[in-house]
């Protein structure tokens, strides 16, 4: 058996600017202070589990990518431009089948997620790999630790025959707070974090039957990928539309009866804002982080604070949960609670101050 | 008549850090971003109503007090050490004294403070001066605006001779809150601004009947002072005791009937803290000021607060009242109401982050 690992490294958003942004996305970031970025921790996380890995990303990160993963070639899938996650994993996927065949396995895993609890990752993806020799579509779901309104849920159906893997009766999309509650505490739902774990062929003819243009476009780049043609192949990226592997194939095959599930609990988190990055800090008691160059931080009457240095030392006074970023070209000043506001704040900055760098 | 201003610049405090810091007293700075440092303000205020200006600062500051004011040897008194207000405010005296006569009157005024009504000061120092010419000890009484118990207190007596002018029954130490809410209810104590106007004769003898041996030692440095045995002369400076002027003449020459008081309403501040500074900011209600270079400040949901800028801009989301001050070598972040403890945490900072320059 061979497994492939595909990495989506896409998406900057607002609500960890100025820390993430559309030159400097979080990805290639070390958010934690751990000494490694996102992407090298998501690395490092398959590392020992996948034959191979291959990053997909846009121009404008592709050089940044290859530098921090020390990737070849043959590694490193550049997208000419943003089409949404279907085509990007897709093509992947095509490509993982001309070079391993129809029965390779492939699982998707975001560059921008943090997984703290890398033990029960290995063990998700060993019992999703072995869902996915039986023919199935598996994601691996996220044991919720709160009702969550920013995630898309999965609702559990009955248990396979692999153990610890249940078929998916629905996927659900992004709920309001009392669906939320209401899901958490059936404890039938999963949060649904995106991973996607298939053989080659089950992946693309699921495609072929539900948007069959995109898979036979898909596959056509994939032919010409490793030789002479693969620019005038890529010819057929411009004409394809924007879409999501959810909307494509999981909702409708799960419809089917054709999707599983792992259910893990393993510390996942998206960073979806600066409450969900503290919870991920090294010294969540001090809650201090550096980001730049070593420089002192104190803090008085600020407990739970989340800093990030730059090349001056920082003094807090009387600000709890303050939330300070210090890039080196802007200071952002907020508090974990305020900080859920902060992308529609970051999107009204002037263009100078949002895109910096 | 002659009237000489003297300016006691001295004193760097914590509760302005890092704007004013050791090395970097407040009165070197532009605290209001109005385009004038406080000493410059100080010497402006007093351009119109003094014949001379003498200011009194120790080694460390001379040469940048000397630039700003763009002042001659003659206008500066440099002090080897200090020891209170009392000898340097009695050295200037002196030496005021040896070049324009013992009628001469000469009025103290502290470098770093604001005042907002120039007309109201005015016609107070000029009140003052007609009282001074009858021979009196006159000061300048700030009339409360609140029960402030970082000032000491004058408690007025009856009217003088002179329109506006009081005599002083007694100097209060500064207070307990009940006490100067007391003060405040009576309207009849006004706070102690530190402002002393008398003719060189009747402070200098003043001194010399309660302090013989500093008044001998002054008037013998003065008379040295423009000749070329300044230098032998100022030996004497070593064995002076630390004295305040308040304590030494006010206290004791009010309690014989010497000391008059001009009460004067002319938004005056010693500008103790953040909170008082916010006050005296030219945009009150935005509460921004620009301390650095230009850069840009945005507040969202950050209303009155104090933000100084220095080489990158500064985005505040969610912290009312926040005080933010980056000075380029470091950051502080408090809030208003925060800021009235900062003194003992500056004071516990260590020392390369507290007196960094």
């Amino acid at each position: 058996m061979t497994f492939v690992a595909i990495v989506p490294a896409g998406g900057a958003g607002t609500r960890l600017w100025p820390l993430s942004r559309r030159s400097h996305p979080k990805f290639l970031i070390d958010m934690t202070g751990a000494g490694r970025t996102l992407i090298q921790a998501t690395a490092d996380r398959l590392a020992g589990l996948a034959d191979d890995l291959i990053v997909v990303t846009g121009a404008a990160h592709a050089a940044a990518v290859a530098d921090q993963l020390d990737l070849d070639e043959r590694s490193l899938v550049v997208e000419p431009a943003p089409r949404g996650t279907m085509p990007a994993i897709g093509l992947v996927a095509a490509i993982v089948e001309q070079r391993y065949g129809g029965d390779a396995i492939v699982g998707s895993f975001a560059a921008d997620h943090l997984i703290s609890d890398t033990n029960a990752f290995d063990e998700a993806v060993r019992r999703a790999i072995a869902a996915a020799e039986r023919d199935l579509v598996v994601t691996i779901g996220i044991t919720p630790t709160s009702p969550d309104t920013g995630f898309g849920y999965i609702h559990q159906g009955a248990a396979t025959e692999v153990d610890g893997v249940s078929s998916v009766s629905e996927f659900m999309e992004k709920p309001d707070l009392e669906t939320a509650s209401r899901y958490v505490e059936s404890g039938e739902y999963l949060w649904n974090a995106g991973m996607f774990i298939a053989k080659t062929r089950v992946l693309l003819d699921a495609l072929a039957r539900f948007e069959p243009d995109l898979a036979s476009d898909l596959r056509a780049i994939a032919r010409s990928w490793d030789g002479p043609d693969r620019d005038s192949a890529l010819g057929l990226w411009d004409g394809l539309k924007d879409s999501v592997i959810d909307r494509v194939i999981a909702e409708p095959l799960a419809a089917e009866g054709g999707v599983a599930t792992v259910p893990a609990s393993m510390g996942w988190s998206d960073i979806g804002g600066y409450l969900a990055l503290s919870e991920h800090l090294d010294d969540p008691s001090g809650g201090i982080s550096a980001g730049g160059t070593a420089q002192s931080i104190v803090l008085s009457d600020a407990p739970d604070s989340v800093v990030y240095v730059h090349d001056r030392p920082i003094v807090i006074h009387g600000i709890p949960g303050a939330v300070v970023v210090d890039t080196g070209d802007v200071i952002l000043l907020t508090t974990k609670e305020a900080s859920s506001g902060l992308g529609g704040v970051v999107s009204a900055l002037p263009g100078d101050i949002q895109h910096l760098r």
